[in-house]
């Protein structure tokens, strides 16, 4: 029985996507064109997302700072590729007060310029570096169309920003925050990601080269989740982020910036959700068990409250829904919405028989275990379970997902009826890039540098190769 | 042996403060005028603040949400006195990517409206209240004069928005989060507070009434730390936030709102810095202990070490200083500008007679403990009796520089020779208002609804008086 405010995703995938976002009140647009609100059950997903990245990047030294949210246009012009990048999509203060400021400033699209221009001020010597920075804020960039999580004008992030001594440690911090972000991916979010590096084309303004994962969504449509950029010197140059290296002579540092957005709850929603709402990894979801009387009496009660306490004590995010005023199917439906990992059921004819009943959200599945066992263990066990069948789950399908196209037609056929992930070789050429473009508006997710090419010969041209690529139609 | 990078707070007050600001590394201007950059160790306090604030307002069933950080002129001007007292400060969007737009946008001053504009779809029926939101962002607002902290264009805060089924609801929300404020000024700040109503001059743009926290400085100038404002049905007229009653009848909700700011650093560092630098109490302070072996060798080290695993496994917040190049003097005034409660020093000489130190930060004073002590307890009695001197100290120094006033000359006498709080009487017109602000600038800071008054004749006009009030010049 499929809740009856959501379209089904094998009808309408982006109707059953936009039902999920409103039935689970993730999520409103505001009045503000393009700018979303994110509501209480969005922002609790958004807050687990930042506590365990945090961590994360704590753990490997990073630390948290605020920077301005406004940039003077000098400021940020001073790096030629950035701005060319970014000017189209700029939104613009020029009155502050009631004047007209003499120079205009933009709400930052990112904020590599004001970290730069704070670097070249706060290092002398190589004593000084690494300097490895992150910070947590929403950014603004003027987009035209938008969807919630995916794309709007406002969205939340985090940006990371270091330099370093060498060329080769700043690589090494790029490659890192991008395995860093994987194994969040797959050991928080329970998603599957490629990592691999953007071709020229694709790759973030002002780079020497972008990294980036990149995950399937269950239609087949890829979904660029994280980038991690490294600049070599040019920001440092462009800024003038100097030190003096070991050998006592002034030396430009290299740098590093890397982000992942809120466009992660889209991903969430979107590889793991079914026709019932949201489907929550244990690990991020922000109730991780919601108990449901099956009538509120005061017998059935007592025994829910005994459970409550018992996993709340346990570190467990446990709810106990017991309004009086909403039928037991009603509450079923809610937690089910919500993607609520794990349900416990008590009934008056289970506890006679000294059972209650566990749901689990990701199979339907729904467990008889005994009144008396030990709960916490039981629930602890069974998330573990449903964490690993999200991660397994969501990669068997993204696996069925991937194809390989040896020619331009073998390729057009697979995005025309069945997209998903192509691995194709590709000589390099940004000629044959936009002509796979032609199809369906694909584009190259990122080259797969330790994986073999498949024949050596463009899948568009049949010139020599250079590249294995994996090439997807985007949001 | 004060650090000679700062003057000395009585020498001339404004210098010491950007002095500590500076050599505690926790904050610098930008390059955007009159915005400021939270560095790691100011951002690292502002992240304390936001963990424990945080906490006590979910326990009070409120939750996080994220609202745009644009507001379109429109839906700003809805309420008359609100835009009239945020205009002039107020910073304006007017382009978007390439184009000028149709209306412009201010960057939020403070968002009311548009959680306003939210919450008039967001019910439909008194089963749908109350709403507790909060959201954790920065504002803008265009200030002529900047301080860090105290005042900057940009800063950081919480701003909780809450609607009612009815006004004794709401007008309980508005007194229990100023009663929270307190609180937390309390036992984590360890800054005692006075709590009251502002004046109608110094009230909030667009609330019926305006409740606030007044802290006092070393120096004598108070601080207004945190505002909870009752709206009554003024913006719910205003934004149609109407809902069933439970008469059937529809009924505009009754709203409040309420923050505190990044302005909270700022008082720690005025209420308990010294020569030598930050005090920190330790529920805020990022780091609680940092350990310094007066010569950095294997034997010392290894005790160090045995420390920190113990201290860190206790949930302590712990360093161990084990630089190589810098002395153990150094170190000392390092870990004393930063404000860390907590110093252990190991040396040689004190290991030989089976002891070591620990040095805490508000008093200077050293104590020699067992080395073989049970090293926790001690810090753990050591951080309470520093956490609870802390505000003994601030409570002792506030209440000496408390005076009362009976008649002008009396008040400019105090205010010119010796400033703090002033308690006097006051017939309640904004006239006698404005002569108090001839001294100095003096201002009210909050009416003293629970206390008598002292004579009852308006300590400026002589005139029957309303109320007790609480004076003092401010930031």
């Amino acid at each position: 029985m499929a809740n009856k405010n959501i379209t089904s995703r094998d009808v309408d995938f982006a109707k059953w996507y936009d039902n999920v976002v409103s039935s689970a009140k993730l999520s409103k647009y505001s009045n503000v064109k393009g700018c979303i609100i994110l509501e209480p059950n969005g922002y609790a997903i958004w807050e687990k997302i930042q506590q365990n990245l945090d961590k994360m990047f704590k753990e490997s030294g990073h630390k948290n700072v605020a920077m301005p949210l406004l940039i003077p246009e000098s400021l940020m012009k001073k790096e030629g590729e950035l701005i060319e990048g970014f000017a189209p999509e700029a939104a613009w203060v020029t009155m502050g007060g009631n004047k007209t400021l003499e120079e205009r400033m933009c709400i930052r699209p990112t904020s590599e310029t004001v970290f730069s221009d704070y670097f070249s001020g706060a290092i002398s010597s190589y004593r000084d570096l690494p300097l490895k920075y992150n910070q947590w804020c929403s950014v603004l960039r003027w987009e035209k169309e938008t969807r919630p999580f995916l794309r709007s004008r406002e969205f939340w992030w985090q940006e990371g920003h270091t330099i370093h001594e060498t060329a080769s440690e700043a690589e090494k911090e790029t490659q890192d925050m991008l395995d860093t972000y994987a194994r969040f991916f797959r050991d928080y979010l329970a998603i599957p990601v490629i990592g691999g590096r953007k071709t020229d084309k694709e790759k973030f303004a002002g780079a020497e080269y972008t990294l980036s994962i990149e995950a399937l969504m269950y239609n087949g449509v890829s979904l660029q989740s994280g980038t991690s950029h490294y600049f070599g010197q040019k920001f440092s140059k462009a800024y003038d982020i100097k030190f003096l290296n070991r050998n006592n002579e002034l030396e430009y540092a290299y740098q590093t910036s890397w982000g992942v957005s809120s466009r992660m709850i889209g991903a969430l929603i979107m590889v793991h959700g079914d026709d019932d709402g949201l489907i929550l990894p244990p690990k991020i979801a922000p109730t991780q068990v919601r108990i449901v009387p099956i009538k509120v009496e005061e017998n059935i009660l007592s025994v829910a409250k005994e459970y409550y306490e018992k996993l709340k004590n346990a570190g467990i995010s446990v709810e106990l829904d017991d309004d009086d005023k909403t039928s037991a199917g009603f509450k079923f439906a809610e937690s089910e919405v919500l993607g609520v990992p794990v349900r416990i059921e008590i009934g008056m004819r289970d506890l006679e028989n000294g059972q209650i009943t566990l749901s689990r959200r990701d199979t339907k599945e729904k467990i008889q275990v005994s009144k008396d066992c030990d709960i916490v263990a039981e629930i602890q066990a069974l998330m573990n379970d449903i964490q690993n069948n999200l991660l397994q789950r969501a990669t068997n399908r993204r696996d069925s997902m991937t194809y390989t196209a040896t020619n331009l037609d073998e390729f057009a056929k697979i995005m025309n009826n069945t997209p998903g992930f192509i691995k194709a070789d590709w000589c390099g050429n940004e000629e044959c890039e936009l002509k796979v473009k032609e199809i369906r508006g694909t584009k190259s997710r990122c080259i797969l540098e330790n994986e073999k090419m498949l024949t050596g010969k463009c899948v568009v041209c049949g010139r020599p190769a250079r590249h294995l690529v994996l090439w997807g139609i985007q949001y």
